[in-house]
């Protein structure tokens, strides 16, 4: 069935201009003015933006963490990415030590095939770099496709991993292909600081804050980058929050080391006070890293707009306040880290930064959408408005102004971190793959119909033997 | 007439993809895979590139110089340009101090306008800022769309213009939406350099780049940039040469003031070594500022990669090696500053920066055009291929090696720099607005047939009353 | 007549230990414990520090400034240096285009002579650098012991020099061995930014503040330190007052360049809110560079700690509120810029410095005293406390609380900037040249008996023919 | 018995003036001219140039390492020192992680006793951080008064401390008032690099340095800097080698941490081209940190004069090249450590810092003796001469020329890595104490004459309850 979408006005990363698209077999077939074909259904645009669907390289659905489990899951997920104006996540899948990496990976398979509306790929965590590992890792590349690996610094005696094991996932990831991203911040330290507040007392949702320094954050950040810079490797620091960070990132860069970095719009808007809200409602704000001071906010835009960040995740991990985030009543370190922020990552984008002039469309496309299905492998499949890529498409009506809260959100926590907040733009239909997923702002979209996406090799050429494009 | 391009890559700022082109009415109308259409003229572009058409910001066409006049004129230089794939360029039309600024914009009208076989445009000098200059400022904007103005730095006592009216040039664009350009050496300090190396008899070509050294091009941009953030406004650094002054707008750039940077292919391969060449032919290598000891262009590449610089123009402004460079035999302040480069700006920029993998073909084409076409106000029309933009188009044969050299190009001087310089890649055929004016690698253009391009105001939203896109 | 300091603990720039000293022939003759000598006058300074005498590298007396004359003159302003712990003031010898400079010394050999009541010496302005200036400048060094030549960057059309004029000064100096000072203010903008202030009525002393903002020093002290590293000379940056002048020639240090910067008391405690001051007081506070907001004494500070900045002027230069400041009634520009500070100057950096922790005792007499001897060839004659050094010392009594006012002040202008600012520490008694100046803090010294200084080439060796010390 | 040292030239960390020195009980009790005294032994220093006695704040004698024990111990090692110039030395306590911190104390108290021929005293590694330890702590510091701690980053599984560890130590430092130093290279990325290297066969001693790259140091420091200023405590970098850690020590201090840094001589005249001597000769000149490409020496030059890094240690640990060092043939990681230094730390930077005029005579004074003393808690007890110092004095010839070999070195080790290199410059006579250690090159002193030097707590008063001077 084709469909022809009339009237909008197309943005990509670099492009700004009003045209019809011709959709066919799932993929964009035609683009041109006035484009007329009886036997399409035509949807008109008039008014609207079309951007490509965002990705959101950055989730965790569905996820076990201290105990409980993270509440949206592969369909409360990604329906609200859909209403979000997001076609494609990439989620984290979590092993652990001493296993078989395919089994975790067969978890996640599991849980989110009969259950995506949107297309979807997995990253692989990595705890620990040994001969057992290293002949796991080609197969993980070659026949999942997943061809970007997890190493956390933080998280000691759970998820952290020791130098060694990050420098040889550097090394391993330039040989193979891949992408190394990280959890910058310290554990070591990070332990000691909160062992100090709970033996003083001190268990409030500010704790975990106070004990999570940006200084901590900084020294792990360059730590990863010099490393990168050793081992001539690459490498993304996922969900960036504080200046110190930045300018890690931003030296490295000088210094020509491959070095990416991602924020998450909470870092962008809120800031480290909405951890001392009463009645324990701080621990709705809680993150890790967590939220920061609010002069922070302008480093992180500066950055955005300057390229030494480039991409925009949500690290969406949602708890209910009730029952779950009040696990860490008078114990700020049992409160489960994350919030449900799927839905909203692409409007407040929109909303915080094209329309308040501190990036530009395009920009806002790139940081959304097209960065990240480069740095991961998906492009041009994803990631564009281009004749042959898939029409995961995003019809944006620039001009809604509404206000963000759990009432009206499709997310399934409790509670919305933004509620409240006004914002200006909404995507109104999204199609997923040729076909509506959103409609009208209806969710009519199927379960288990999203593809899970093998991803190419990091730098490799993607869509044929041709060199269409180079890193 | 129509015409299809069939089976090219189509390589953008932001997208690389396999389609065809169906242009109409000199835009390109429609772009889908296997158009067909059996009015129009197909154009089989197998195996080549589709760039959009490249811009050059920054030529000296006809230009006089130290008694003497460049000897590319619009019609020489603008059938080398099309041979070199760039479709539109940018003069520099010079102005008088105390005459009126119409008087230099109609000269500058009178030898471009029969003569140019693609589009053009003009930046505007502004030799000093007074009362007049003030008043005349509105209508060349607004009646000549020429939203660019250029102050020297250097050349004291001829362009020269003091920090007073840089600083008021810098204020009147902001206020009036145009972009300052500048020429950044410190012109007292070279003068005096200059004399001292007369006095002791210095006078071999070489003594010009020791004269000028990366000190006082470095010195002088940071100079502009500290100004532009002072006024708020914005600032375009026209041939950035050295570490020195890559460092000064990188430091701007990170305080967060809008100061943007160009290089030209000369600095990026050539070095100073040149000038020491016998027989005096180190004068065919004399630009100002002049070529740079090799290091440095590492960190020019490096800066188009990082986005400290963003687009590469050619500074056109050839003279030849007998009866014009040797007036400067015995006294290399004589010798006219410039060379011929137009025509292959565009191929160095690939063959170096593409091939080499230094730079994506995304970024090639961001740098060549499409940055360009968005800084001086030219976007959408120019510097991209989407749906509604000028048919402005090179198909460009990837592979094909040749040896650059005075007897192949299309450029008037006797000489070329490159001479003997190995490339990959050409362009075969050039459209503009639709037509060919290189085809299968020869000139079918018309003299006279480019427009005179008004320009948007520095910012504006370019094609319609609507919010298209914003800087 | 034999003197003895009994009992005080000796402060130098690297030492602090209990002894005592016996002065003989003005010089220093014996230090050691519990010294005793019948022909000696004690003098006992028990519970006191013993420092070298203070040298202020930056005074203006009886200066003549927009039709008037600063207050101070040699002997008041001289008086007043001694009560505050100063033994030595360099004066600016300001020098008039087109005249013999020697014109010029002497006009201030004839101010001084008679009325100076410690010993002092002369920097030369350099307006212009021509053929004239160049034959009478080793008469300047040899004859007259001046080895410090003052460029001004701003006052344009009164004292501001070009960019070649300063290069050129540059290049003589380190010929000559001399050392270059700038006034680093961007004068051109400044003039600008000034008629653009009269032209909207903006004539209130606050928009002295505003018309000379940050980035005109910052720019101005890059530029300046970017040609001394040119020239491979030595420079030494007069007032600075910001972040952006400090990270100028932070960075210069950095690359290795021999440039050094002052700064003033006004600068580390006073902020530009003064300007703001009702009825006109805030022209009590307006030098040039301006007082500015208050987050840049911090800088200042640290540069201090760190050894970006290495000296404390005064910058005095004293008019008296009513008949002179208030010349500018209604215009800004009028009122004459300078300040009483040569008698405080001592006492605040030991009260804000050294007290609160911000320096130690040591960095305090170095920044007073020793590092200005050595930077201007001084030294070891001035500067220090050691044997053979002349005896200019200082007993201060650090526990003393007390308020600055100038009801109790010996400058001659009719009011004081730190009025009720509260300080820790004071002089008791300070000896010139083994005389008493001041005597349990009233004045004993005579006029006129402050000796001349011819001083040293700079980095030359100081007292011998033997290598005593290197710089 | 008392001493005058008559005619030479005194210099200090800011003096250097002619004068004569009387010594009295082992102290300086008279500084003046032309001093007299019958009972006084006269010492005739004229041509010479009297210094304080150096400080080695870096030494490992007789220390236990890979299975043997460094060549040099306390009696070999400090007749060594003196004759070199040193007068002080501070030795590594090397603990047992779970062992008593007094059994090490009392086992470095037992080999130096009766050995040392200087005074002389302890740094105390700390391996882990617990409560055990921190019980211990206040003893060490108050009953053995050593009050600085070792942690190591390096030496995986052997010396190495985790980031917590280092961060209690920082914050215990603070809060007791120790300095903490570190060795900053990081151990897990090393170990993985140096497997990998073995398992290829690369087993010669250049493979030493190639898996222990610049990056791995810088990293680390700057690590150790971060947290320094997070716990907001001090610390002191030991044998600073690169670039990469210069620059993180200078970013440290820009953001006001109190981070203070050390090189050693072989770091400042070899470079890393020494480890492929042919012959195993290599193994010679391995130290951890490696030395270095030879660019890396200027910056460390630059450095010590611009006061980013403040001392110059020995790092002294020797084994013969015969025996121990040949334990490494066949696999690099065998070789022992370290080489002999001790002698030659003050000539090198004599002759190759002041002599070729990269820092003064005073810089040399306070990098190699007082700023130590001060660092450590010794002053000015040691590191000066003044009234009251200890007698510790260096009669220095600054015109001999000689060549430095292991025939006329004092050190035990079969070789000396500065084997033929030519300096100027040698102590002639060395007093500790006011007694001769070194007269006329001569060894003089006493076996177990140097006495055990507690130290002060870092930045407390030393020489009195009053105010004597602030850090």
């Amino acid at each position: 069935m084709k469909k022809i979408i009339k009237n909008g006005t197309i943005v990509t990363a670099a492009d700004t201009y009003k045209a019809d698209i011709l959709i066919e077999n799932e993929k964009i077939a035609l683009i041109g003015q006035d484009l007329t074909d009886p036997s399409a259904e035509v949807v008109d645009a008039e008014g609207n933006y079309i951007f490509p669907g965002g990705i959101d390289p950055h989730t965790h659905l569905e996820m076990p963490f201290g105990g409980t489990v993270s509440k949206d899951d592969f369909e409360t997920g990604t329906i609200a990415a859909a209403h979000g104006g997001t076609t494609t996540v990439i989620d984290f899948c979590l092993t652990d030590k001493g296993k078989p990496l395919q089994n975790s990976i067969d978890q996640w398979h599991a849980k989110s095939k009969d259950k995506s509306v949107i297309d979807y790929s997995f990253h692989l965590m990595i705890g620990e770099m040994n001969d057992s590992v290293l002949e796991q890792l080609p197969s993980v590349i070659e026949d999942e496709g997943i061809t970007s690996f997890k190493v956390f610094m933080a998280y000691k005696n759970v998820f952290q991993a020791d130098d060694g094991t990050l420098f040889r996932t550097l090394e391993q990831a330039k040989k193979l292909g891949a992408l190394v991203m990280v959890h910058a911040e310290n554990g070591d330290v990070i332990e000691h600081l909160v062992n100090k507040a709970l033996e003083a007392g001190q268990t409030d949702p500010i704790y975990h804050a106070l004990t999570r320094p940006p200084e901590v954050e900084g020294e792990a950040t360059g730590r990863a980058a010099e490393l990168t810079g050793l081992a001539d490797s690459q490498l993304y620091v996922v969900h960036v929050t504080c200046e110190e960070a930045v300018e890690a990132i931003a030296k490295a860069r000088k210094k020509g080391y491959n070095v990416t970095g991602e924020t998450c719009p909470q870092y962008l808007v809120l800031d480290q006070s909405y951890l001392e809200k009463p009645n324990f409602e701080g621990a709705k704000y809680v993150w890790s890293p967590p939220l920061r001071e609010k002069h922070h906010q302008e480093v992180l835009w500066k950055a955005l707009k300057t390229g030494d960040l480039q991409t925009l995740g949500s690290d969406q991990c949602s708890f209910d306040f009730k029952g779950q985030k009040d696990l860490g009543k008078g114990d700020f370190t049992k409160i489960p880290n994350g919030g449900p922020i799927i839905e909203d990552r692409v409007s407040i984008l929109f909303s915080e930064g094209v329309k308040k002039g501190r990036i530009s469309l395009n920009e806002f496309v790139d940081i959304t959408s097209t960065k990240i299905a480069k740095t991961f492998g998906l492009f041009p499949q994803k990631g564009t408005i281009s004749v042959g890529a898939d029409a995961d498409i995003v019809i944006f009506d620039p001009s809604v102004e509404r206000t963000i809260s759990v009432e009206t959100s499709h997310m399934a926590a409790d509670y919305n971190p933004f509620e409240g907040m006004k914002v200006t733009g909404q995507p109104v239909s999204v199609l997923s793959r040729g076909d509506f997923v959103i409609k009208n702002k209806e969710f009519v979209g199927k379960l288990g119909k999203g593809n899970y996406l093998k991803r190419s090799r990091y730098g490799e050429l993607t869509s044929s033997k041709e060199e269409l494009y180079q890193k």
